[in-house]
């Protein structure tokens, strides 16, 4: 099957793959009939993933078909239409009884990183029961490849562990595609204000029509001035990092109000610089989370019920034997605009 | 002064009465701008409110300006144009310390029920540093009155009790001022749905207007197995009871599903069924509360930026000489379809 | 194997029955090494229960050793030892990712009521991995037998649902086993007093040497008065109702102050009143639960650690063979003084 | 009167100052009956707090006797027996009305910083009605004393913050008066394990008779290590910083589990390195916070319950005219193995 296989850092390829096997019981055989590339897979293609062995298909995204369900799996048969979690999980070890999948002690974010991924004809997904959730009938594909990774990221790392209330001020740093999730997501609570920061001016506009009330460009480096006047000089009561470097995780120190949420979203490469001589009295909370994906079934009730449309997100459309140039897309942003791209499966075999 | 008097049961008039005074240094005296009426008003006409003896000036709801201020208030000035609380807190007891307003051992729901109240020229306000609240420049004074009790009781009793969350699917028995009050500020937290009930075909039309997804007419006695088959057959995550009558209650507890929320609003005058018979097991939470209008401020905060527009609860207007006839409307809602009737104040003296 | 089974109404026997099979992957087979009799079990015998057919094995507490394990199960093997949870819990459905095991859609309270229970030498347990709980090397296996059922019920629907805190006084109603083991694990939390209320003089002498910090004998007909006078006229920030009967109810409705919560854990039969005539304003909570044991971990640790000893709560032993006298004890545990009772399992075969 | 007074950084002088008077309606005087010193009149002592100019009288701890009331207090009168809290609360400002006074907009920490404080024989206290606390006939002065800040200050911004519950484990990074009080009010939630951490082996004996369940000696750099053998590998669910420098906070971030959390209660003068490149993704929470005093009903109660008996913390007793002698006794703690010190009040004037 046709595969898209990292092979080192600056090294990926379209390959011929063999069509994977159910290896245990609570394994599913998917046919991918839509995925998608995340930030994450850049990063892996730099080198920066040291989990991600060359070799592996990458992709952690995505909807399908069941096509075989192993003996142990229950909830799901071959036929039915179905979502992918980014996150596999257990469901039996300490952590999965918490909710906390992201740290499931054999699972996690494992797929297309440890092991094959989404971005393929067909994928495993060890812990089926427990890792995938059915497509209502009638439910817009596209949107919900959205719900694999990106939205339940933003939503849970930022909007849920910023505690973003009615009538409180969000501002987020970085209108990426995750800073975007977390801005469709913060309007579940209706926010007084959400200010989205970023360099990119063409993301700043995306901001605004995605429901964004105010956008400042921090190319100046007087965003924390420019985040005062528009809270009336107190600061906002959540600041989500979606970026995941020290300059912008300052910007968020500079800007939380007193009795305000730093809600960490971005993955970082290099320790920060956190001022306590300042911070240790303004009564502040900070948060770090890789997404577990418990609120899936929560989001897919807010795209069923019309609250949300993540299909906003999406940009581009491309079929996986064009896969290459979707990354070539995806990789340009500042230049392409690009903000999700769609990598259709091919067609059914 | 013109003021609306209640006489005893049955009995109310528009007597002349003398301007308040100040008579603690906490006390201010407002100029009332616009006030208006209340369910409660008419339960204490009935007879059925014992704590409000004849001789009392009606009223807990309106905006006004701040004629006179004692010596000991710190936060307002004469002039200042203030919401008025239904709720007044001293702001120092165990209870206010809580957050618990609607308890202060000295106050609580005092105004026009123990204390002269706001259907009147003019109204002293005790405890004003904790019992008023600044209106900000611009603001709409309609919109306003509606968040000295109806908007803080839907929002306080129903949706922060009822606990609404995104996705989840709420019911609201009872499509009046107050059931309409927790329909327009669920949506704060966008639930998947929000079935309104109620037995008035012109009330379920204006709750489609404002927001609910479905409405039931109750006329049937068939109201929870149309709300059972709204939900998938498993009940709504929140009932709010905003009728205050044995039957709505025992509604919601017919459709609340398991892990669930009944919300009591309503004021009830006898007591009621709980089937504990059948919910031992159903791990719900039934929750009663007077407003504390502790979220005043929030609510204030989303009427200026445009997340809820409360002048859509209103339907008539009059001026203060024509009270009487604002009564006469008020309480044949059926037929006037009236919801919330402002009165205007008497120009400026 | 000997069973102490079912035989309708009235009639029980111990019976020659076969040694339980695995019957899906997810089974686990457990030699019973100690189990116990719940009040629950009485109820079944008096044909409260209509789920419990005759010709069922009672029983759905207990500790063991695995004699066999299904193919689909991966966190226990033959010769752990392990506590059974009294909730069979799939790990999958909608109400388990909650946490809400009580109402998993294949499981919840089946052993001894729906399937074979552990009053016997053998017993299949289902969704072994989500089911069971490995028991730490050197623990009590008696103190364990209690962490079945009585311990994670008085805790999650007496003293969770109650809210607890440090410094509140709590009155639990009912000393049987159930309220003290709330009345334990209430200490948990340190709140300033627990106000144990039953008519059995020696469960109330018990309760003293439990912890309790005043007792109410009810039989006069004047608990309300007594704990007002305990509370300064506040009444109690917890009420936990631990009987199952409207008076034991109304008597939480009395007691329970403005703000606080009645956290039900009471079996009911029938309807309760609830007085919204007077509560509707007294911003109180009325919390349901049937046990979901998600809290045994937790429970785990706590008996691992010390801090709470519930060996406490037994008062008698038989071995297994004797049954039947052990519930003639448990059944007249007015006379007997009869808390738990430990049936110990038959000598290894 | 005598005070203590801040001549500037080094200096401070036992002077003769005139007794404070009322100067607007809510202020109290009290006649100083007990008041003690605090790490923090050290710092200011040092030179490191800003706010605090020579000429200050010190101290924000104690307890006292009403001499004067204004004529806008009204919850205490002359001779009226109370507990001085270390925050001045206006009760009134936005965050006093959310419950975070330590950011009162005209209050918070101002007492012995921006206007005199206690150590002398008479103290002003302005917002007397929501800055002070009745004391309960018959309870010991001295353990409240200890209530004026370090139990606050351990219970709100350590135990609190970190959300301490029953079956956890707990580390304390630092065993002064601050840590040792975090470690008495962590008590009241039952963890499973308290692990002290610190160099001075006395303050390490003195945690395990006050309760820690384990203690580790930094001073060989370890620490990290032994926390992780004393919790299985896993680290603690809470990590409270007691200390204030970047060792130890980096400590805490290399000990807290995933899912844990970091409470800061030490005053930092520099800031500390975060290591978001591991942290990112460990679902953790970090808070800072300057006590806000909600608390105090409720620590008063925990006192005359008997959950707690904060005399423990105390190791010297000093009359005010000795209080130099007492600074010197606090400044060199490892050699006097001094905790807190209680400075008596002058005899009744």
């Amino acid at each position: 099957m046709k595969s898209l296989v990292y092979h080192g850092p600056g090294k990926k390829a379209l390959d011929d793959r063999p069509v994977p096997e159910i290896t245990v019981p609570t394994d599913a055989v998917l046919r991918v009939t839509k995925t998608t590339i995340c930030g994450t897979d850049l990063h892996i293609l730099k080198g920066d993933v040291p989990t991600c062995d060359p070799g592996r298909i990458l992709g952690h995204e995505g909807v399908g078909v069941v096509e075989k369900a192993g003996s142990g799996v229950t909830a799901f048969r071959p036929g039915d239409h179905v979502l992918i979690s980014c996150i596999s999980a257990c469901g039996k070890c300490e952590y999965c009884r918490k909710g906390m999948y992201s740290h499931c002690t054999t699972g996690g974010w494992i797929l297309g990183n440890r092991i094959d991924g989404t971005q393929a004809e067909y994928v495993r997904i060890p812990y089926a029961d427990t890792s995938l959730y059915k497509i209502p009938a009638g439910a817009d594909e596209e949107a919900l490849v959205m719900l694999s990774d990106i939205l339940p990221t933003g939503f849970e790392c930022g909007v849920l562990n910023g505690k973003v209330q009615p009538g409180n001020m969000v501002a987020i740093v970085g209108a990426g595609p995750i800073g975007l999730a977390a801005l469709l997501t913060a309007q579940f609570y209706s926010p007084a204000g959400i200010i989205m920061i970023d360099l990119d001016e063409n993301r700043l506009q995306v901001s605004q029509r995605l429901g964004a009330t105010a956008t400042v460009n921090s190319g100046d480096g007087k965003a924390v001035d420019a985040v005062m006047r528009l809270t009336g000089g107190y600061g906002v009561d959540t600041a989500i990092e979606a970026v995941g470097i020290p300059a912008t995780f300052n910007l968020c120190e500079g800007i939380v109000a007193p009795g305000g949420t730093i809600a960490n979203v971005g993955v970082h490469g290099t320790k920060v610089d956190l001022h306590l001589e300042r911070l240790w009295s303004h009564n502040i909370t900070i948060t770090t989370r890789l997404v577990d994906t418990v609120t899936t079934p929560l989001l897919l009730k807010t795209v069923q019920s019309g609250k949300i449309d993540p299909r906003r997100l999406i940009t581009h459309h491309f079929t996986l034997d064009r896969i290459l140039d979707a990354y070539d897309t995806f990789g340009r942003a500042a230049s392409t605009q690009a903000l999700k791209v769609i990598i259709e499966g091919a067609a059914r075999i």
